[in-house]
């Protein structure tokens, strides 16, 4: 192969090879008996009968695909009753449902930073938002992790318009954003609020409405949220809530809502299912932060290093790409699925064992998984250790 | 709602619709009386009942969603099938599945350009393909469409590492690229190749295993092709295929594949039922590429000015955009969805009816709609027109 244009990957893998830091697939089967900490099923949804009877019957009526972009025949009667109850539930005028959730992360940056415009980004915000940014026409300036005083310095430093764009909950700490300091600050400038809270809809907030409306931010005429239907609603597909005038702007300049077809009919009925169901249970959101607090509570008494979880996404310190991968795959061995974040997944290069609580999870499960994490973790794991 | 950071969208809302640009958003029943020409499903499988079944029974088996990234939990063995099987059947030695069509052009380009290489991409390039640009290292030269000369120019006034880039059909006007030329510049300069096919899987080369294959460039270890489930194959969810060192480098480095749910278990399931019907019935793909030809030429039969279709895309030149709405509103009228794009969907400012041939239209529907574009076009659509 020596020659080929693409030769120059085989230097890349070697250098990936001796870090340690290989990533390889590994398909998984229909059932397991593996106890799952690992997916973001945080309310335990995505197996549930109502929610794959949503998609298998949207799929029989409505057929396997949207056929075409939302714009020409991609919308259908299910992806606006889906938008209307979505935005009725977090308390937003309007909702646009796209293909994902990095999809509408792409579409709220870019189409809400225009030429001339500042946008105000935390350090630990998803890859979804920092691609947004770098395709963004305005100009990114990001700022230290959930610091509401330096969102303040940069807005103060601009002139025309801007946006604060963070996550409301960390995907890889599970930490939570200061939103209500961070809605301050941007009204104290006149700056706009790009919230994404894809792990937040489902788990925060009354009855899981998610962080924004926990914030008391729902519904402000300055405040743009994004949400997954891939997490809490064990779906796929992602959906910008906000003013009309913001939604309908999306619809007329968003790349990723104009030339992307729509979300898939299964997927859109699936988290529809997911919406009604939590509507009508809405306990399950209290029981995954419930979950999570347990999980940190226990982890932490054997003395390993979590953080405190702000929703339901608990991590764990190990001391290495390394050995996190042994640990991860010795409590596979024993029969829990953890989660592992290595770089360059996690922009501090700390890797982590990544927990999610599941609302589905009982007592019993709970103690058995902190059983098993500290039981097989490195020396160097534990606070006390050597 | 003056003084809302959002308050600078009105303004743009009102140039949009002095000029006759706003969309809105139609939402479709289930089932409609309306010929459909406006869809992308060009081998009329996106209702058919093996397809449905395939997502609905996917969706049962695997669950509403895939509830992780593919390199956590979102990897199954449904995901694995369906890309051993697309690889085989376009001839390349592996395949990665991602969410979107736009996911994978995105993952494909910003992989496969990394800091100091050179982009020579297509002037007509489909949007994720200019936003692939826009988001990799590399730099970016843009070429007059269809131009091999110029690529081999843009190629010879460079020393590193580079990539060409095209679509094999465009979206707009349905024509296609001139790809065994481009092979022929790329390789001459030691360049790779990567060939969005969205709109060439299902309709071009033997049996519809797309342009790539037509032009004898499967299985190339220079080249990467891009590929939707979302057209011919009527689900959602996209592809990359390409030598197993170009897909293994993906798994590690690209972001939207990285940093994304897995596609939904329904969208593999459909796609990998439309590929398995696709094998059993492959004249499909011919009769969409004559459904195509004979919708040209009727159309320039009665005068209007269409483009010579090289696939299943047929473009039809309209005076402005606002006849170019009217004329598409008054076929719905008469029981005809045909497409409309208008800028800034068309990059080159022209609007046009755009029409889409589908395997399962009858040679009498054909004619009705023929009929329908040409009663219904406005006097200066016609060549011989005042
Ligand atoms: C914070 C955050 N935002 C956005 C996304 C992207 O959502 P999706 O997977 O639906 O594309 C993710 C994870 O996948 C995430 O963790
Ligand atoms: C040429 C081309 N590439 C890529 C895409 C994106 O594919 P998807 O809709 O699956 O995201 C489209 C249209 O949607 C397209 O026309």
């Amino acid at each position: 192969m020596a020659g080929s244009p693409f030769g120059w990957i085989d230097e890349q893998e070697r250098v990936r090879r001796s870090a340690g830091l290989v990533r390889t697939l590994r398909p998984r089967p229909a059932s397991s008996p593996l106890l799952d900490l690992a997916s973001n099923d945080y309310l335990g949804l995505t197996r549930h009968p109502e929610i794959t009877a949503g998609a298998a019957d949207a799929a029989l009526r409505w057929g396997g695909g949207a056929t075409g972009s939302r714009l020409v025949t991609g919308t259908t009667q299910l992806h606006a009753e889906l938008e209307r109850e979505l935005a009725a539930f977090c308390g937003f005028e309007a909702a646009l449902v796209l293909s994902s959730g990095y999809a509408a992360n792409l579409a709220a940056v870019t189409a809400l930073a225009p030429h001339g415009s500042l946008i105000v980004s935390d350090a630990s915000n998803h890859a979804s938002l920092i691609d947004g940014c770098r395709l963004a026409r305005g100009a990114t300036q990001v700022v230290p992790h959930a610091d509401p005083e330096a969102v303040r310095k940069a807005l103060d430093a601009q002139q025309g318009q801007a946006v604060v764009v963070s996550d409301s909950v960390f995907s890889v700490d599970g930490d939570a954003a200061p939103l209500a300091e961070l809605a301050g600050a941007a009204r104290e400038f006149g700056a706009g609020l790009i919230i994404d809270d894809a792990h937040g809809l489902g788990v925060l907030g009354d009855g899981g409405r998610g962080a924004p409306q926990a914030a008391g931010l729902s519904g402000a005429d300055d405040t743009v949220v994004t949400v997954t239907l891939s997490k809490s609603f064990g779906s796929q597909g992602g959906a910008v809530l906000g003013p009309a005038r913001v939604i309908d702007h999306l619809v007329n300049t968003a790349r990723t809502f104009i030339f992307d077809t729509g979300l898939a009919p299964a997927a859109a009925g699936a988290a529809l299912a997911a919406l009604r169901l939590l509507r009508r249970e809405p306990e399950r959101a209290a029981r995954a932060r419930a979950v999570a607090a347990a999980l940190h509570d226990l982890l932490t008494a054997e003395g390993l290093q979590a953080v405190r979880p702000d929703a339901a996404v608990v991590s764990v310190r190990a001391p290495s790409p390394d050995e996190a991968v042994r640990w991860a795959a010795d409590c596979r061995e024993a029969g829990l699925a953890v989660g592992c974040f290595r770089p360059p997944s996690v922009p501090d290069g700390i890797s982590r064992l990544r927990l999610t609580a599941r609302a589905d999870l009982s007592d019993d499960q709970i103690a058995q998984a902190v059983r098993v994490i500290s039981r097989n973790a490195p020396d160097s794991a534990f606070i006390t250790g050597s």
